[in-house]
């Protein structure tokens, strides 16, 4: 497996991510995405919208605000129960969290520890012009709740019934104390949830069902057999609102890590709600013509995470004629370039004309690079490097028998193509 | 122009808008997308990006953090001057903001008022476990900040020559005190920003490029000629880093409001950040042998108001044969569902098995429905009033020549479409 480090050099290189804030020394566990992340981040939002929205029947979308009214997380549980216990050292002051620390004394200086004391893991902030707890509210640690309370917003306004989910990606901010690993665990995130209400006798069923339906998906788009893993939570391990839950677990290179939780919630929140709220939160069923509580299972993927683990299995270094290629075999969604249209010679007017004409004639539906600042091997690599789909090249010949070579980037097999049937080619093979 | 009251209850109705946390009698001046709106906040920013990114060789994507370092907005000016003035009125003890104030006492209860006192205008929160002065961050107030201080991470990785931009979409916050207008002005909205780099000398000409660029987008995609215009800021009214500013506003019911600022910032905020941070952001002009601190020319949108603009002159009454017709004649891009399959007869095995055949051939790529829960009227009226551009109806004759009806949502009329050539017609027209 790659070393975290190579990849993070080459995200930071290429303009897939770099740190927040680089330039006044960052801000620690935040990260920003560049040209090239942004493109792959949003293709794999893409990619989950249209595996839970598009392709299924029983799935509406929602986007939900990040601030909520701060009853949402005394409901849910969070302001009591979403805490780390911390711990202090008495003599070099630094602050670590208790269940990680293996040993009596400060994992730094061996210093002597303070008796561990809660800490929240939500941000908070005042909404309005007075800074008093009446205003205070949180940025949400997670998007579930959002798709909670608007349960009955959902189902009144799409008509759907038993079984149905409502999937929605968004950002979610916690305060951690230990972070770290690259992008795995920041503080400020991406999730994508759906949160899917069954027949509460139903639920074991579907719960079964999204476990192997994700842990499908993740192979499906590029995650390696040998690289991913189910494992059930013990008892002990299940969150307060949890019967049963699953991770999918992918080898990081520091390790068997989550990559997704699918959760069975049961009917924990919408009850809660309900009972807080005083609102009804309840299904009508038809059949046994009574009100239910759908129970709900809840697969839970980081988009951050997925990004991490899509770019770790595609990345792959191979000798080639004796030269060292390296390649990132990301499927055809997910390539943040799609093509690379690449002029052979940048001096020949005629040539740099068909190129740009290829290039115009190809953009729009799709993100497409121009180059020719460097000899064709070099930008081959280039495009490799970065895991575009196909290069372009327009050479002298071209000029002649209106054809081009086009490059594969998994087989390195160049195909000619008549220019006129160039855009049916592409389209064919990156949709 | 319809009554704003009329597009926030279509909103509620159909799962375009939900007041966040309702069911806890909301939080102010935050929305949440539902179904439907999820897909057209969507179309609203692909369609965007598309243009911005995908159309265009000399812009770039980013994809920044909420989260930034602190000194960021010191060096912006926005902790000192990104405020307003309040008054408190000393009897009823509202609040209130002082420009928006006509008399002299109280507008609730005529009382008397305090001294105007400056409010800044950016929410805060605490880094790590300690709530100290430390450890403040604020919640961005707008996106572009993250484009100033990425600026030479994507200059470098992307190895452009100016003039170049780099587009960002994402959410921003603003502590606003007077708020309301539906999503007009939210607490919580969306940001489309680009940051244009370009020569100093150059710079005037490229404002002027971007006003009547963004000028034209809006009209493109539906917005009507005659709800539109330009309007140039005042001197007075210029904020501290704008050397000139056009609006683009539109006719909103409560007025002609801002949807967009075009701002010329000149090397303010480069200057600035460099100047602050130590770093050198300048770029190396071949031509000319030597550094320079490029100008920026800021076409700054708003995700939510182009949302509501779009779909307010969307928004027809019609009188159709003596009933009335309401429709949302989104632009193709736009609409959240392109196409709907209404089976005639849903007690015929044979049609519902041949609609739910068709129904899923055509999903994946696009958002379809599948409806059969009324009359046919009923079901066109439903598609027609969230602008969905297709209904494929599936009747008893379909069965025999295997031909189904399509109606076009603004014209009305109906063509009968072989089910084999049902997807390429539907591709050609939504696309």
């Amino acid at each position: 497996m790659v070393d975290l480090n190579v990849i993070a050099s080459l995200c930071k290189r290429r303009g897939f991510i770099y740190q927040s804030s680089e330039i006044y020394g960052g801000l620690g566990s935040v990260w920003d995405y560049g040209p090239l992340g942004a493109e792959l981040k949003n293709n794999v939002k893409n990619l989950w919208w249209r595996s839970m929205v598009y392709e299924r029947d029983d799935v509406e979308g929602l986007d939900a605000a990040i601030l909520m009214h701060p009853e949402v997380w005394k409901t849910s549980g969070h302001v009591t129960s979403f805490k780390d216990l911390l711990v202090d050292c008495k003599s070099c002051k630094k602050r670590f969290r208790y269940d990680l620390i293996k040993t009596k004394s400060c994992p730094e200086c061996k210093g002597e520890l303070t008796e561990p004391r809660p800490f929240n893991l939500m941000f908070k902030t005042f909404v309005g012009s007075v800074e008093s707890e009446a205003n205070e509210v949180f940025l949400r640690p997670e998007t579930a709740q959002g798709i909670f309370v608007n349960f009955k917003n959902v189902l009144i306004s799409s008509r759907k019934k038993l079984p149905f989910g409502v999937a929605q990606i968004g950002k979610a901010f916690r305060n951690e104390i230990t972070t770290g690993n690259f992008i795995f665990r920041s503080r400020e995130f991406e999730q994508m949830e759906l949160e899917y209400f069954t027949d509460p006798e139903e639920s074991d069923k579907w719960f079964e069902y999204w476990v192997n339906e994700r842990f499908k998906w993740y192979q499906q788009y590029g995650i390696k057999k040998e690289n991913i893993k189910l494992r059930r939570h013990e008892k002990e391990e299940l969150a307060h609102y949890a019967k049963s839950c699953y991770d999918i677990e992918f080898l990081f290179p520091m390790g068997w890590s989550e990559l997704e939780g699918i959760a069975h919630r049961t009917d924990f929140d919408l009850k809660q709600h309900a009972k807080i709220s005083g609102k009804e939160l309840s299904y009508y069923d038809e059949l046994a013509k009574k009100d239910i509580i759908p129970h709900v299972i809840e697969p839970s993927g980081g988009v951050d995470r997925a990004f991490l683990a899509f770019l770790l299995d595609a990345y792959k270094e191979e000798k080639v004629r004796g030269e060292k290629r390296v390649v990132l075999s990301l499927h055809k969604y997910l390539a943040p370039v799609k093509v690379a249209v690449l002029p052979l010679l940048k001096n020949r007017p005629e040539i740099v004309e068909m190129a740009k004409a290829i290039y115009k004639d190809l953009r729009g539906d799709r993100k497409v690079q121009y180059d020719d600042a460097a000899s064709i091997g070099r930008l081959y690599r280039r495009q490799d490097e970065i895991g575009t789909l196909y290069c372009v090249t327009v050479d002298v010949e071209s000029l002649e028998d209106k054809k081009v070579t086009v490059r594969d980037r998994d087989t390195m097999k160049q195909d000619r193509i008549d220019v006129s049937m160039l855009k049916k080619y592409i389209e064919e093979r990156t949709r």
